[in-house]
C-alpha cells in the first residue's frame, strides 16, 4: 500500500517540492526507478542520471536540488533519509506468502499464519516462527529453534537445534548459527570431542552476511547484542559475546570465548585471539591481530601496508639485521665513552 | 538405552561418590540436565550453579566436590572424562531413523540399512553410505561417493564424487568436500582450466567445520589422516596432505601440494604456501604466515600483535626509516674510525 | 561421441606416435584412466606409473616419451595441451538431462531445451537459464537471474534475484552470488540497512571457487570481468569491479567499491581496502594488505614469513626499541659532532 510523497517529507523530516500526492510505494535505484519508487542521490556519479531517471521521487540535498526538476524530497543526508523510508516502506523484497507445497515443515513446530516458508525449507518439531518471519528457500530451521518476529532467512540458512533470534533479523544466502564450536581435549595424541551443549542467542535487528558461521556454546551460550551488524565470511566461535551496535566487516575471525563491548567497528580479516575481552567503543583496523584484551577505547592496529616487492623485501632485511645494528651500536657508545674517558 | 553411574565410574576410572543404580542417559550443560543427564564442572564460573543443578549426577575435582551432596563421579580431569562419557553415550543427537520420504536416493546407491538420509538430501548413484551413518536435511553425496560407518553430515554438506570419508567422521553445516582445486595454466592472456581428476580421501574420526572447503586433487589425491580435527572456514586446496591427529583453527588457508605433518597445531588465520613440507609436532601461531618449507618440530611465527594506533603508527615509521638509521650508523663508523686513526 | 588421436594431434599440434585411429572420449589421471582416455605426465610422480597405465594414450614431453611404448601426443608443454584437450572433449561430468522431477521450476522461467535443472534445485519467476546450462542440486536462481548459455552450478549455489552470468561460467559448490553489500548508515548509535538495489554482472568463461561471496552493487553493479578466476571462500563486496583475466587465490577479500585491472594476480589471504583503484598486471603476494591505489603494473607485498617463535620474538623486541636505538644513535651523534668542534 503506498503512502503519499507529502507524508515521507513529514515523518522524516524532509523538505518536499513538488506534487505531494504522489504515491510511493518502495525505493529503486535512479536508473532503474519506476513510476511509484523514490531514488537518491549522493555522489556525483548518479547525480548526471539525475533528470533522465523516471522515478517518482528523489532524496537529495539542496545544492542538488537546483540542477532538477522533479519531486523531491531536500535532506542534509540523503543516504540515510532513503535509508529509513527504505525500512519503512519495504519489509520483504519478495511476493512470497505461506508455506510453499515443497517445503517441510513438522507437524510439531509452531508457525504463525502471517510467516513464509520457501520451497525444499525444512523446519523441525518444535521450532518457532513468529509472525511475518520469512524462511527463504533451501533454509534449514532445527528443532526447538525460534525466529523472532519480522527475520528473514534469505535462503540456504541453518540454524542448528534450539538457537534463537530475535525480531527483524536478517540471514544472507549460506549463513550457519549453530555449527558445533570447535572444543577437544587431548587424550594421549588423539582428540576427543568435547560436547557442545550450549546455544546460539541472537537480538533483534542483527544482519549476519553470507557464508558466515557462528557456532553453538560449549556450555553457556554464544551470545550477539541488538543491532549488530556482521559482512561475509567471517567466523564467530564458540561462548563469544558480542555487544550491542557493533560491527565486523569481512573475513574477520573471533576466537571461543572472547567478548566484545557495544559499539565496537572490527575492519575486514582482523583476528581476534580467545578468552579476551574487548571494550566498548574500540575500533580495530583491517588485517590486524588482536592478541590481548583491550581494556580502552580507541582505535587499535597491527596492520602493514603493500609496497612494491623489492622496497618491502629490502625493509624486512633491514629490520631482521636489528641484532647486527645494534651490535654496531654498542661497540660505537663503547668507542665514544672511551675517548670521554681519555680525554678527562 | 540408560547405563549406570557405577558403570560409567567403572569404565571411566572415576570415583563414585552416591547413588551407583542412578540411570545416566545423555549428557548435558550443568544448568540445564534433566533427572537422567550428567554435567561436568570445571571453572568457577559454573561451580556457583552447581547445587542448582537437577543433574543425575556431576563429573568434577575432588575439591570442588566438598561444595556438592549430590552424585558425583570425581576426577582429576572433569572435561575430559565428560567428553569420554559423551562418546560413549551419545552416537547421534536426533531420534530421526530410515530415509526421509523427500530425500532423493538413486536406485543405484547403497545404503546400509542402518544408515539415515534426511529431507531434501541428495544421494548419487553409486554413492556407498555405511552402517549407521547420518545424511542431515539437504545434504549431497555424489556419484560414487563412500561414507563410512558411524560418520555424520550434519546439513547442507556437499561431498562431491568419488570422494571417501572414513569411519566416525563429522561434518558440520555448509562443508564442502571435492570442490575442483584452482588449477589453471596460461594460453596467452587466457586462463585455460586444468580437469581436476583425483579425489578427497579423509581417515576416520576426521571432524571438519561449518562452511570449510576441500578440495579435490588435480591427478592424484587430496588426504586428511585419522583423527585430524579442522575447524569453519578453512580452506585446503588441492593435492594437500594433512597427517593425523594434526589439529588446525579456523579461517586458516592451505595452498596447493602442501604436506602438513602429524601432531600439528595450526592458529587461526594462519597461511601455508604451496608445496611445502611441515614437519610432524610443529605448532604455528595464529595469523602467521608460511612461507617455506619446516623441518624441525617447534613452534614457529610471524604475528604482530595490535598496539593503539597511533604508537603502531610510530613504530612503523621508525621501521620504514632503517635506511637512514643505518647510513648514520655507518657515517658515525667513519668518524669513530678516523678518531682511531688520528690517536694513534 | 570419441574424436581420434589423429584428431586430437591435428588439432593441438602435437607429434602422433602410435595408433592414430584410436578413439579417444575423455581424459583421467594416469593411474585411473581407462581405454578410451587419454591422460598427461608431467612430474617425476607420475613417470614412474607409466608403463603401468591403461591410458588409450598419453600427451608427454620427448623426453619422458623415450621411456614409454603405448600411444603419445608428444608436446612441449603436456599440461596445457591436455587442458585444451579436456575443455574440447568434456562439456559436463554427468549424464544428467532435462529437469529432474524434483526440481521446483517456476513456470514464468525461461528454460532452453537442453539446459539440465538438478533434484532440490529452485528456479525462480522470470529467471533465464540459456543453451547447455547446468544448475546441480539443491542450487537457486533467483527472479530474473540470467546464466548465460554453458556455464554450471555445479551444487548448492545461490544466485540471487537479476543477477547475471556470462556464457561458460563455473560455480562450484556453495558459491553465493547477489547476497546483500555491507552497507549501513548511522543514525545515533544504531546502523540502519542502505537498500542493496544493484545487480552482480559476471563475464564470460568465469569461475569461482566453494563459498565464495560476491555481494550485490548498493545502486550500480558489482562486475567481474571475462576469464576472472576465483578460489575458495573469498569475499568481492559491492560494487567491486575486477577486470578480465584476472585470477584471485583463496581467502581473500576486497572491499567495496574497489577496482581490480585486467590480468592480476592475488595471493592467497591478502585484503584490499575499500575504494581503490589497482592497475593492469599488478600482482599481490600472498597475505599483504592492499592500502592504498597502486598505479603501475609490478609485484607487491607486506607479508612476513614465520621463523621460530623464540627469534620472531627477538625480531619484534628490537623492532619495538627502536625509540630508544635511535635516541642512544642521537646522543653518539651529538658526542661525535663535539669531539669534532673540540679537533678543530
Amino acid at each position: 500500500m503506498p503512502v503519499t510523497l507529502a507524508e515521507l517529507a513529514r515523518r522524516f523530516g524532509a523538505q518536499l517540492r513538488g506534487v505531494g500526492d504522489t504515491p510511493i510505494s518502495g525505493v529503486a535505484a535512479l536508473n532503474r526507478a519506476g513510476p511509484e519508487q523514490i531514488a537518491y542521490v549522493s555522489d556525483r556519479a548518479h547525480r548526471q542520471l539525475l533528470n533522465a531517471s523516471r522515478a517518482a521521487a528523489v532524496v537529495l540535498r539542496a545544492v542538488d536540488a537546483r540542477a532538477y526538476n522533479g519531486n523531491a524530497l531536500i535532506v542534509d543526508h540523503p543516504q540515510l533519509c532513503f535509508a529509513r523510508i527504505a525500512a519503512f516502506l519495504e519489509h520483504s523484497d519478495g511476493p512470497r506468502s505461506g508455506i510453499h507445497p515443497r517445503a517441510l515443515v513438522d507437524a510439531e513446530a509452531q508457525v504463525a499464519a502471517t510467516a513464509v516458508v520457501g520451497a525444499a525449507a525444512v523446519i523441525e518439531a518444535g521450532a518457532v516462527l513468529g509472525e511475518d518471519v520469512d524462511i527463504g528457500p533451501g533454509c534449514y530451521v532445527g528443532a526447538g529453534a525460534e525466529i523472532g518476529a519480522g527475520s528473514r532467512l534469505v535462503g540456504h540458512v541453518w540454524i542448528g537445534a534450539r538457537c534463537v533470534l530475535g525480531r527483524n533479523c536478517l540471514m544472507q544466502p549460506g549463513v550457519v548459527v549453530g555449527g558445533d564450536g570447535f572444543g577437544y581435549v587431548k587424550d594421549g595424541e588423539h582428540w576427543i570431542k568435547v560436547p557442545q551443549l550450549g546455544r546460539v542467542v541472537i537480538g533483534d535487528d542483527v544482519e549476519i552476511g553470507a557464508n558466515s558461521t557462528v557456532d553453538r556454546g560449549a556450555l553457556s551460550d554464544t551470545e550477539i547484542g541488538d543491532g549488530v551488524k556482521i559482512d561475509n565470511l567471517v567466523q564467530v566461535a564458540h561462548n563469544v559475546r558480542i555487544g550491542e551496535h557493533t560491527a565486523i566487516a569481512a573475513c574477520v575471525g573471533i576466537a571461543g570465548s572472547t567478548t566484545i563491548g557495544k559499539r565496537c567497528a572490527v575492519g575486514g580479516q582482523v583476528g581476534i585471539a580467545d578468552h579476551l575481552s574487548i571494550a566498548d567503543d574500540v575500533r580495530v583496523l583491517g588485517k590486524s591481530l588482536v592478541a590481548s584484551s583491550i581494556a580502552e577505547p580507541g582505535t587499535y592496529s597491527s596492520a602493514l601496508a603493500a609496497e612494491t616487492a623489492v622496497r618491502w623485501r629490502r625493509h624486512v632485511v633491514r629490520w631482521k639485521r636489528l641484532e647486527q645494528t645494534e651490535q654496531r651500536l654498542r661497540r660505537l657508545e663503547e668507542d665514544v665513552s672511551s675517548f670521554k674517558e681519555e680525554q678527562r
